[in-house]
């Protein structure tokens, strides 16, 4: 498992292991690494993945607005950038493979799974400063790359595997770049405004919160796949 | 039903019949009407609507930041005190009476379809406008009063019903009066950013959109206090 | 002096002694304290002054937004009150009785020195946390009281002094109580997010910047009075 | 002089063409155009520049952050990163060539004219959507390409002007394109949010309001690179 050099997000892992566990080894994702994840509920979670990317690019950029150090900008910038340029791409055209064109993805209805992560992102940045932000939007970008990782160490190689494409796209050089970044600006931006010891600070508890928070709703994003397939 | 003098919110409901028939007209509010609602459903509903009031009160704050004109921020800020030093009030006394204290209440864990509606209100003025925030705002303040007051109709005078102290607090003049003030800033608000006739506007269809979107997490919000009693 | 039971308060005035010095001992207050500010500065500040404090009520708005503690909600919503029921109502007054309607306020230009303090205050908000937002809002809100206060102490009793009126309705217990419940606020969220040792903390000299910035900016208020009358 | 296509921007200057001539052909910048502008003034304006570029790039960030069609976002992302990557490198370049580095940069003061439009500027946002954003941002965008471009025409060309660099940064196709695309987005973004005619809106004079006061602020830029030298 990559740790991304960061303390802090080992330590706020490390305080909500069954619901990290519930995320990052969901039904969803083993369905995925065997290969038995039905087809059509890997589409729905894919068109809901457009919708939240959205969202997610938006709270990237409100990292921009609550950055205090030109650092921290150039940092949340670039993943503003990954996100809207390259991400948002690949969706669009593996959901162009599948039949569903950018007009189809507009006026998609968003389900509650994919509001409640994204809004509740939004809102922590609102709310608190640039680190609540940072800590509500990490267990979406490290976790997807720690399961990336974990699925592509399972993947025999040259095996027509039916999501070998998503695990390619999530683990690796190309998503692990930015990744690191992130951790590396959470390490700055907790340093800069609490102090080398993150764990001793009256905030740690609800910093804690809140990544237990965003992980059990990045969990609920994986159950939406499966709902909307068995509905 | 009250119109609450206001032509805009009659249009937005009338534009998504069924979302409203759903939530207004939900199982959970006929188990309030005629009494078979689990006593357990409504606990479990009245903590998290606790929960909810917090994240509402901010929204209402965030109308206060957003008001352009002296008098939409009087109606704002009256119904953040409303809110805060009134229904907040009658929640913690209630949660008292079955020996849930304020303190209980604090660390409450909130579940997904409250994080889910509190976090689109607040996403929606961050985003857009007053209007929208008050688009998004109104399911919840007038959708309340109408249920209360069809609740208080069908009430036998004197009757003693379960649940006569909700249907009493949410109908009548207490809550009717900020209501109806509710009801005619939106009026004036559409009337300053669109004109006299909001539904010729190209911004219509995204209204209905945040309204109808509104509706819907409030419905999840009554299925969600009958999901945690099954659970 | 009041010391409004506020050690974080005195430590960041300590910080900028000739900065704080320069605001609460404007030549503008010089010239309230003996009587000599000719009346239509004092006009001139007073009508920008209701500008100033519809961006302000704004601002202590945003601080219900950004509470995480209910008791912090209730606190921040009821400054909105105090500045929109109280405070606001007898600048409407007291501009009323030199001829100036609240109609005219509406149209009222802003001038530069209202527009950069506000705004910089509402975005310490966006950009920070609680804290930070009320690091710039205290040196108008505490400020004042401490420039009534020591204009009240020179007030001779009975006297036909010419700026009573203002005198009076920044000192003592009227303007004092909610004064002293926001320095309360202050000292509460530093410990909630840094602890008991703010000044060991990493974030301190950030808060004296801000603190030192909005001191700059109320100065500069006082120095738009007079700019205005000999323009 | 180029009209960047959009009738909106078109419109917002024939409204208030005094306060724009007084932004446009600005001492400063009549300075500029005959060389005869102190180099000392230009060096303390750049510096301030590059704070205030900071903070366009937040305001930029929060048009993404409100933008609600994919395409605004792209938009307003382009800009963020021209701002942070392209612009705020010239900044860096340039007054590393006056001996100010990029640490000397970071602890500058931020002087009052740099903070009042720049706050202004992401208040505008926060209060209302994201036209009210774009309108307190083009002046500066829109208007700087109007200077470049009138300062190119009246260089002679292969001259020694000490101002070239300047003029060019902010004239022809590389400062033109992103410009161009602001001023896109402006209409489309005005479309969407009003319909085709603007300015028989209720919102128009608030629109024109805002644009005025953008640009008085713009022009007390210039005069506090005046204001820095005579002091």
């Amino acid at each position: 498992m990559p740790d991304y050099s960061s303390p802090v997000y080992t330590a706020l892992k490390a305080n909500c292991p069954s619901a990290w566990q519930a995320y990052t080894r969901h039904e969803f994702v083993l369905g995925m690494q065997d290969g038995s994840l039905p087809r059509e509920a890997f589409h729905a979670y894919l068109k809901q993945d457009y919708l939240f990317l959205i969202h997610f690019s938006r709270a990237w950029a409100m990292a921009v607005v609550k950055s205090d150090r030109v650092e921290e900008m150039r940092t949340a910038a670039s993943m503003v950038h990954a996100l809207i340029v390259e991400e948002m791409k690949l969706h669009i055209e593996v959901c162009a493979g599948i039949g569903v064109s950018e007009t189809d993805l507009a006026i998609l209805p968003e389900e509650p799974e994919c509001l409640a992560y994204t809004r509740f992102v939004m809102d922590a940045g609102l709310r608190g400063d640039l680190l609540d932000l940072l800590v509500a939007l990490l267990p979406c970008v490290l976790g997807y790359g720690e399961i990336g990782d974990a699925l592509s160490k399972a993947l025999t190689p040259g095996s027509n595997h039916p999501y070998r494409d998503w695990i390619e796209a999530y683990s690796g050089e190309e998503y692990g770049g930015p990744s690191y970044q992130a951790a590396a600006l959470l390490e700055t931006v907790a340093a800069r405004l609490i102090g080398p010891d993150v764990q001793q600070s009256p905030r740690w508890p609800d910093l804690c919160h809140l990544f237990e928070t965003a992980t059990r709703l990045e969990a609920d994003f994986w159950s939406m796949g499966l709902r909307m397939t068995k509905a």
